[in-house]
């Protein structure tokens, strides 16, 4: 009946299947928040209102400006194309067709800012000055794509040049064509390809892509029930959940209550990041794949398993790879063929992201005097850079790797609800000082 | 730069390595609990007052009649001693000898509950009417050692007058001695003998145990430490948050507002589930394994890998293993041996373990009434064994076996705190209607 055993937990029974603990972490966590759902339905009722977008957009009029403006977009591809063309039968030199481009992209990226510049208040400038996250997404990628088109092209007339000058391209353009080799430049240089890049899911422009044979209906089916479902999701949880934790926010940091911030800002981080995962998989899996199956491309890699980063470092790599691919191939490399240093192309690369996000999130808040977030942002990603990169690789090393995937979650829930408590605050300030 | 792949998430990818979400949820937990941790703070301030068990103990005259009572139990232990020396000694029969031990038993066990006889209120009957659950748990204890050591010696006893018959026993006492083969019956009938498996980890008697060669001052300090520290975190968690829990959720109960008793559940059942899990660990692993260490008591088995149950039934069998080594030994496998079947030997453990539940909590709530909760423990037990058994196992086997596991957790998780809100809110109203 009794035989000398250590008890499981003792270190000398050498027991270490804990894998049940896993699974009560899951079971705690549906518990914990199907009880603080309940509580919200309670304290709120139901504040889900799927329509709501729908009659915001329609009437409210100052949003129409920004469909034109979406619109207008086209000249500036219309153009890029053509100092291509230029370029390409050596109408211009290569140095205006830099020029040109510079000057291009410029106008693309800065007049949404003007908005901001304070003029008298007239009907068409109210109209104008408002500007919406998507329309400005539109034009950031706008930028990229045409950045991309420009450098790229480039790249490959100079490969054209170069060879022509070896006298290793001796056939003519007919055979070329006859050999549907279109995609070669100058041969790529066609309205047919500009337009299947800038609507391709990927910022950088290639003369030719990888293609698919055809279009799998039922895979673009359950992609496209995916994006209905999970846009409902999300509208729902910003109204239901999100909503009432910022407005409740506002009064304790307007009176430095710091612990009730701290717990707003804790109440606010679930949502947040569970709002957050399931854009990401909206955005990245949903909209992109079934985007990628219309157009027949066959390069779906979107994002990498940044859920295990062990590493910010890694995380910052993983989860955009349009942009991580952009970045490296249209920013960093492009800065260390010029022989510039490698930790000054990484700042750089940040400097790039941390401009892009502030412009992303100003603007439409009418704040672009918020100079001390582009700051927080910048010094965000050096300190992950330098200090806390080290942080975390000295820890993965000490503990088990686990531990790192584990720091890099906890600044990423945590990391988003400060700015979102910081920007709605000013926000509200802002607006409240204005209106008073 | 691109090249035709599909995305992590699509199956054609044949990705599955997730086990970052895993991580994602213990931080989400931590999150989650920290925020709750820090609300309640906020809500009601600290309520944890590490000396009210002291006070409580010292201030209150009705507690030391329990005093006594613990002290009395030795009077069991020393009838059931002589019982088993006179059976020893031939000076009674064995069926006397079993009327003897089933009457000293019977007192051991129903002397409590007469203290709930309604009786004329005086100073006396006040005092004995009175039990706290550490008593009551003491006699419970008492009651299961004192039957093993029955049943056990009547085993040696039979086995020994076989031998004697068969006249394999030729050696004399003397021999017996001088081998030190004491333990063996009849020579294990000793105080000694009797006294250490009183105060052994265990509630199945044997003459001999495994030993240990001598106690491990670290490891006893460890524990020590442990339980001096878990024994005031149990504290704390109780008066911070449990009971302002409870206190909110008696007037939803009484009006019937289904949610928001619903809210009150799900509330209860994380700290709750967190308690009874430092409260497993501060018993089963701290103050057994203490206890077995100044005992030299070497069989330290006194859990098995419940976290990794899969099934109910396996949960029940393997989180206290004293208790569910007794009720195999002394109730399954005695009742199989005299051809009771298999079903009604599993319902007959259910019955007792019941009866023992609802007798240690009963008792010290002045509940007996409470036949309901007596019949809803039996259902669940049958239940467990019948249908909700079949369920999981086709759960496991359906799924992966991980979905059995949680909905062991989610059973434990979810039933304790519906005993406890029905238990609390009975008491509150019984308490209330008999001072009204």
């Amino acid at each position: 009946c009794h035989s000398a055993r250590p008890s499981l937990f003792s270190t000398a029974s050498g027991f270490d299947d804990y894998r049940g603990f896993l699974n009560l972490c899951v079971v705690l966590l549906v518990i914990s928040n199907a009880r603080v759902f309940l509580e919200n339905i309670l304290k709120y009722g139901i504040l889900v209102d799927p329509l709501q977008w729908l009659s915001a957009v329609l009437y409210n009029p100052y949003q129409w400006p920004n469909l034109l403006l979406v619109l207008g977009s086209s000249v500036f591809i219309f153009i890029a194309f053509h100092i291509e063309r230029f370029l390409a039968r050596n109408y211009i030199t290569a140095n205006t067709g830099v020029t040109l481009h510079t000057l291009n992209l410029l106008v693309v990226i800065l007049t949404q800012p003007t908005k901001l510049l304070p003029t008298r208040p007239s009907r068409t400038t109210k109209l104008i000055k408002n500007s919406t996250l998507s329309q400005l997404g539109l034009y950031v990628v706008v930028f990229l794509k045409l950045w991309s088109y420009a450098q790229t092209n480039k790249w490959y007339r100079e490969g054209y040049t170069k060879a022509l000058s070896k006298r290793r391209i001796h056939r003519t353009s007919k055979e070329f064509l006859s050999r549907g080799l279109v995609d070669y430049y100058p041969y790529n240089l066609s309205y047919r390809n500009l337009l299947y890049f800038m609507a391709a899911p990927t910022l950088c422009y290639e003369a030719n892509y990888p293609r698919t044979s055809g279009i799998n209906k039922s895979y673009l089916m359950r992609r496209a029930l995916e994006i209905l479902f999970l846009f409902q999701l999300e509208l729902a949880l910003i109204q239901q959940w999100v909503v009432p934790v910022l407005q409740k926010a506002i009064l304790p940091i307007h009176n430095y209550e710091g612990y009730t911030i701290m717990e707003r800002l804790l109440k606010l981080s679930v949502p947040n990041h569970f709002i957050w995962l399931v854009f990401f998989y909206f955005f990245f899996h949903s909209v992109l794949n079934a985007l990628a199956e219309v157009m027949k491309f066959a390069d779906r890699e979107f994002y990498r398993d940044w859920w295990n980063a062990e590493t910010i470092v890694y995380f910052w790599q993983a989860w955009n790879i349009p942009v991580h691919k952009w970045c490296v191939r249209h920013c960093y490399k492009p800065l260390l063929s010029i022989g510039c240093p490698k930790f000054a192309a990484q700042v750089s690369v940040f400097l790039l992201s941390a401009f892009f996000h502030e412009y992303l999130v100003s603007i439409p808040l009418h704040m672009f005097k918020a100079w001390a977030f582009f700051g927080m942002t910048m010094q965000v990603r050096l300190v992950q850079c330098g200090f806390f990169r080290f942080l975390v690789i000295w820890v993965s090393k000490r503990f088990s790797s686990n531990y790192g995937n584990m720091i890099v979650w906890m600044s990423l829930i945590l990391g988003q609800p400060v700015a979102i408590l910081a920007y709605v605050y000013h926000y509200y300030v802002t607006s409240y000082t204005t209106i008073a």
